[in-house]
């Protein structure tokens, strides 16, 4: 795949450590989960999590999370002060993650959503093949949508 | 699976929040990476890794997996003096969860240890049974000489 942007220095060269510097924090994740499962896109929706997440730690992680190419910012269509986010197809590719870590935390935790929980045990794959078609084709139109508006 | 002891309080029922709570650090999984890929199991080997681990950090880390159950601390059989450290059953069962970080991150960073990758891409399930497989034998080799020492 073509890199453009030369990548940031990390700690070592371990790919493991890489995604730990891109994702290892208490809120990043979350604000994924809340785009690849929840729909979420806008600032509002995602304050509006479970966890209650600060604004400022919002804000801050939505620019890490930008800088990192994990998700991108686009003006909504319909009025430009107005912003949404989409995962760009690195983090749509967070999909098998996310699963492995539901998958795990729910083996060995008392936790809840055990709806989830079953479809992803039952399908594995097709269940993350379904989330990143449904954020891919989510992606594409509100992408869509905004080119049109520009013309 | 027996539960004896209660779940910790999280921030929601969400399996994936449980599974940040427990590892949505910057050390972690490096810690877990360093047992599972490398073999290491005394302080003194985690303090090698080579992303520079800070010994105050370090043992906090230790002692907060430890408390999830994702490790387990041992005497050493031969001097009791000296402690090490194994992964669990729900520390192994982490096998999945750091295969697809590396995956992900190896897809859309510079990264190293291409050979590791390689083999994860070649045969992902195969790659992260021998990794259960391996651990585990580790763990009950250990855990045995450690019985026998104080028969």
């Amino acid at each position: 795949m073509p890199r453009t942007k030369p990548s940031p220095k990390w700690r070592s060269g371990c790919p493991l450590n890489a995604s730990i510097e891109m994702l290892g924090d208490r809120w990043s994740l979350l604000i994924i989960r809340d785009m690849m499962l929840g729909g979420a896109r806008t600032f509002k929706e995602f304050l509006g999590s479970r966890e209650k997440i600060a604004t400022n730690i919002l804000a801050d992680r939505l620019r890490r999370l930008e800088a990192y190419g994990i998700i991108t910012m686009q003006r909504d269509p319909g009025d430009g002060r107005k912003v949404f986010y989409l995962l760009t197809r690195k983090g749509i590719d967070l999909a098998p993650v996310l699963t492995e870590m539901v998958l795990w935390a729910s083996a060995h935790e008392r936790t809840e959503n055990q709806v989830l929980v079953r479809e992803m045990q039952k399908d594995k794959l097709g269940f993350i093949a379904a989330v990143k078609k449904r954020c891919a084709e989510q992606t594409e139109l509100l992408a869509k949508s905004s080119t049109d508006s520009h013309k």
